[in-house]
């Protein structure tokens, strides 16, 4: 079976055939259980991650204790607290597999490398910084400005396996909703 | 007097020093009155834009005829609807001159000639597109969760500049506060 970092990486058309397997060389395997972390508030960042499976939360915590979601990772989707990882500056997040996770990661080190000796691999990953920083404009588009509601609505539009495997209250924080509104705003939806 | 945009590239040493005039050559200048449009809603956003000198707001519609603010653009920024330029999809968004400007544009065909003739260019773009996410991921950090008092304190320590030069129902917009409220939090400084 071809690994789906091979596929994902392929899907993109950028990189020759061969090259595909020299860049998935500089990968490791990491394996997380159910609420291990991939990276804690005060630690750098070490590595880029590509979610083979499984479900990770971002989130800080506030001064009460408070979990704040700021973001999920899914399958096929990448994980890292990018200014850490680029900067080397300790993370303001919390980076928790919700469900136990198979991430095949890369130390900066590894991908600097690789986009000195593979061609066309820096355009790759001009590509998917682009649509990582185009996805965050969507997102800032689609949930200013919109009610409780319609946040919630557009969340199950745009991230519907999300919304379906983590707990409620991370779906609140998400969205910057009180958890009983949002269990209001369920219960509504399915009467 | 060398230009704010040959200064600006140089100042991220990837390109050698005889690239980047080459790299200056294939922008235009536009110079744009106040009130004159960037981009409007429906168009494909054709260019990618240095602002030399003035300040720009990228807003949308509501259905209720209100402009909702998204971004704002300054001295030595870029300025794009980046969807609209990368996929040649139309903007959901007007790109609007608060003050008059002087911007350099490129084309899509004339960047992408760039990247395939200088070396090193490819490298710039991925380094600023990779600083415009974190941009973002950063804002979405700092905005989230906190009330409309700290939203504005944010905004005046971020963005000090853009916050004195827009009017205030821009601010208030961006920020997602009603004018009345930013009003008594402005009073409410000020005392």
């Amino acid at each position: 079976m071809v690994s789906p970092l091979v596929n994902y990486l392929q899907s993109f058309n950028v990189l020759p055939a061969g090259m595909v397997a020299t860049v998935c060389e500089g990968f490791d395997e990491v394996r997380l259980k159910r609420n291990q972390f991939f990276l804690k508030e005060g630690q750098v960042c070490k590595t880029l991650g590509f979610v083979e499976s499984g479900l990770l939360v971002y989130y800080r915590l506030a001064e009460n204790g408070q979990e704040i979601v700021a973001d999920f990772a899914q399958e096929n989707e990448w994980v890292c607290q990018y200014q850490s990882f680029i900067n080397s500056v300790p993370s303001a997040l919390f980076i928790k597999a919700v469900e136990p996770c198979v991430i095949h990661t890369i130390t900066l080190d590894n991908l600097n490398r690789l986009y000195s000796a593979i061609p066309g691999f820096e355009k790759l990953a001009k590509q998917l910084i682009e649509a990582a920083f185009m996805q965050m404009v969507n997102r800032q588009l689609e949930f200013q400005h919109l009610r409780a509601e319609e946040r919630y609505e557009r969340m199950l539009l745009v991230y519907p396996s999300v919304a379906q495997r983590v707990p409620q209250y991370y779906i609140a924080s998400f969205l910057g909703i009180a958890p009983p509104s949002l269990s209001r705003i369920r219960k509504n939806r399915a009467g």
